[in-house]
């Protein structure tokens, strides 16, 4: 069976974000401003053959650690759709 | 009240995803066979001042049209944490 999983890859909390200050310092530029903060990390879904829910998780993991998120900054998140 | 909103700006179902194909190499050669399909976007967390959730979507929503999401190229997904 074909799983839709999502993962998602964010800058750990007590790191700098460059990326989410410059988006907050163009949102407010914009006159959008209500925004404290901003973080911007990626989103990434795969889709995986396996046979079991437990084995797509297991294979987004491995994806995970071995080539999506660097775990000196980044921290990630697995979730099955479907 | 401070609201945590998370966006999701994914590139469009119809457009090639230059990123996620790169991506799905590199996994293939890593030997993670099971992987059909890779497609890569952004994860953007806010925390917005607002005095309802509807407030805070409607922001969200204009910073996701003014700044965030490129119609041409990508569509995004709100979602309200807490």
């Amino acid at each position: 069976m074909t799983y839709n999983v999502q993962i998602k890859v964010m800058p750990l909390k007590d790191l700098l974000d460059p990326q989410g200050k410059a988006v907050l310092g163009g949102l407010q530029n914009l006159g959008v401003k209500s925004v404290n903060d901003v973080r911007v990390g990626k989103h990434i879904t795969l889709q995986i053959d396996a046979a079991s829910e437990a084995e797509a998780k297991q294979v987004a993991e491995e994806a995970s650690k071995k080539l999506l998120a660097n775990p000196v900054m980044e921290f990630y998140e697995i979730e099955l759709v479907n």
